[in-house]
């Protein structure tokens, strides 16, 4: 089977990021050529306004609201999908597939929720589905996954995997700025949208962390296995205490193998403040993984934006054009080991931190420590301060041992109901 | 082409790596089995002494002193190579090759001195040789080169790729010890050879930074390229100076492109103590890469040892062993693209720290800037202090904005000989 004249491409999007790899593709055509073997034909773009102003140029015949004019287009043979959401991306990926075409794809929530079926139906109908783009913008992380860690059992990841988030934790900490402050700083910045829901609940990261966790531990891990809590509850003397402390408050994305047994979840954490992860600032991301042969390796970079997200869309692109070109027939399948199982939140061990605001009066650490050692839950640390005289209240800081969260829990439950407590003002998970 | 039974291997080498590459195909054959399709017979290992005890057990049976019982079994298919050094590896690749083996090997050295034709001897022959555990260690690097990054124009490297010499230099940084006292503990424990001027003069460096900035900046780069100077100049004063301007000292492996002119080199650098880079201690690696797509990337991990090396040559046969099991011709070749220059050291700009000993005297400043001004090189900041009554001498420390490295060459050689000048203590490259 000799080399291709051209190789030609579907876009389906030409939003923020589907600008940005319309622009990429068109201004890098010569270089990515010559990395094919053959250029590659821009066929058609998928659009839902014919006439919307867009800030990259492209020639108008390109455009189209018909989806049928990309998948029925025989002479399209990779469709990229960078619409994002999962209807109607879903069963416009479906279609492509079954008419015999690749497809690349940015979309995090398609994949997270229907991966591995759409993987099975691109092997049966001889085509593949990349999805570099999904997880970490430009930072090769799929790849490593699928290739170059491949040797490892993966023991963890420990990821910041939703810029928004670490850009506000970046703003509390480094400012000493609310939560509600720092959201609208973030608004402001571009980095959150109006609602900010998906982001600030950890939704965007537990599909991101469902991805990764389903290439590094060879099972199916769907987005609604990862336990998600978000960042609101989060204030400025959290920050202060953890410093303190000596740790960073990150929200981070982790998964765990044990035994078979498999932890998600994603939620604040206490992360020792020397660690190269608690240094990653701002809107980046970082993973790091954690593997028998490897060690810790860690992958840091933009995880969004229409150029970081271009550069991942296109690596697959040529990946999928050299393949077509070499006239291999191209494949991919989800290696699934048996008998894995994800534990329910429940069932995690971890360290706490444990900040309350109780009466001001002798005995309440005495009440509180005897609830907790009922219940098998040690405490390492313990800080009592910032008395408001005024309103008789003390503020009790306690860091545990490692505990179950079940006992946790219940023993939160029972310390709420202590009558010296007023609130428990927070508690936050510790990994060190 | 049906898939086949199994995959022979021929490693060479059982050393610290050859050990642990042997262990771990033994232990994980059955995972290794079920990503590659069939499974991998390990059929012979050439060592140089059939007596001599080793850490990994292996069948007495597969050992052999006779190289050609490798090269000249039809039944492997892949070679590893893990001998180190330049020769016999270089020629016992070259056999293999022409036998019509595919090759994986972790040997620096020889790639980055006969990479490109090797590669294409390969390529003559319908066989690959895959070389990600040359550089970083199993951190991922050549792969995201050859492939995840490929959609960008790569304008910058900045990489921690020795972990000796980083060993060092975290611990002269952290508590304050004189380079030959760091050095004895580095070889105390193991991270410093007898013998180690590979290491601290950046000769291991080079050999990484050229194969890198060859994939990086699709142009050959020869270790001869690289332009190299070791850590042994460096002094626990340049480290308090250091910390007090807000910089870290890292020997860092520099590769950049501007107007098709490349820079390679290797050499202590300030760098600012908050980047992310500063932040990578002991024996560590990290390679940081500027895309114009993707922005900045960062990989980390451990950089040498037999369990990391293991895991990015155990990828690279999986690799090679999936393709040979779908049939597929499997050949890479080296995009080069063409009119691409190396810059000698001398046409560099950058910043620059000079830490001079004077005598103290009125005028000595004026004398020492007018030389650097007639020059062109402006001074961004100036520390005096020090003064030794007893012998009269002055310490000055002095930043410059961006200079050519040819003035600052001929600055130095002229403030030398100033009068007034007892000794240039040292001068360091500034990159921020």
């Amino acid at each position: 089977m000799g080399k291709r004249e051209s190789i030609g491409i579907g876009l389906m999007g030409l939003g923020v990021i589907g600008g940005g790899v319309a622009k990429a593709l068109m201004e890098r055509e010569e270089a990515i050529a010559s990395q094919v073997g053959c250029p590659l034909r821009l066929r058609k773009i998928l659009v839902r306004d014919l006439a919307k102003r867009r800030v990259v140029e492209v020639e108008p015949h390109l455009l189209t609201t018909d989806p049928r004019q990309i998948i029925d287009d025989p002479e399209i043979d990779i469709v990229i999908e960078v619409i994002g959401g999962e209807s109607p991306a879903l069963e416009l990926i479906k279609e492509a597939i079954l008419k015999g075409k690749h497809v690349v794809t940015a979309n995090k929530e398609v994949i997270s929720k229907h991966g591995p079926e759409l993987i099975s139906l691109a092997q049966t109908k001889g085509v593949d589905i990349l999805y570099e783009a999904s997880v970490g913008g430009g930072i090769p992380l799929i790849a490593p996954f699928k290739q170059d860690l491949l040797a490892n059992k993966i023991s963890a990841i420990y990821a910041i995997i939703n810029g928004t988030t670490n850009y506000i934790l970046t703003r509390m900490a480094s400012e000493g700025l609310d939560f509600s402050s720092a959201l609208k700083q973030a608004q402001k910045m571009g980095y959150a949208e109006p609602d900010p829901t998906n982001d600030i609940e950890g939704i965007d990261a537990a599909y991101k962390l469902a991805i990764l966790a389903t290439l590094a531990f060879h099972t199916v891990v769907r987005p609604q296995d990862v336990y998600h809590e978000g960042i609101s509850r989060l204030s400025s003397r959290d920050f202060r205490y953890a410093r303190e402390l000596g740790y960073a408050i990150k929200l981070l994305a982790i998964a765990k193998e044990k035994d078979a047994s498999i932890e998600v979840r994603v939620h604040p954490v206490f992360i020792p403040e020397d660690l190269l992860l608690a240094k990653v600032e701002g809107v980046y991301n970082a993973v790091q993984v954690e593997g028998d042969l490897v060690g810790r390796v860690m992958f840091y970079g933009q995880g969004a934006g229409a150029f970081p997200t271009s550069s991942a869309v296109i690596a697959d692109v040529i990946d999928l054009g050299q393949r077509i070109n070499l006239g291999v027939s191209i494949t991919s399948s989800l290696r699934l080991d048996p008998g894995k199982r994800i534990k329910p939140i429940s069932e995690i061990e971890t360290r706490y931190y444990l900040r309350l605001s109780t009466v001001d009066r002798p005995g309440v650490l005495a009440q509180i420590s005897k609830i907790l050692g009922d219940l098998q839950i040690s405490i390492s640390s313990v800080i009592q301060r910032e008395t408001d005289v005024a309103t008789g209240s003390a503020q009790i800081v306690l860091m545990s041992y490692p505990a179950q969260e079940w006992a946790m829990q219940r023993a939160l439950k029972e310390i709420e109901r202590l009558e010296v407590v007023k609130e428990i003002s927070n508690f936050i998970r510790v990994e060190d």
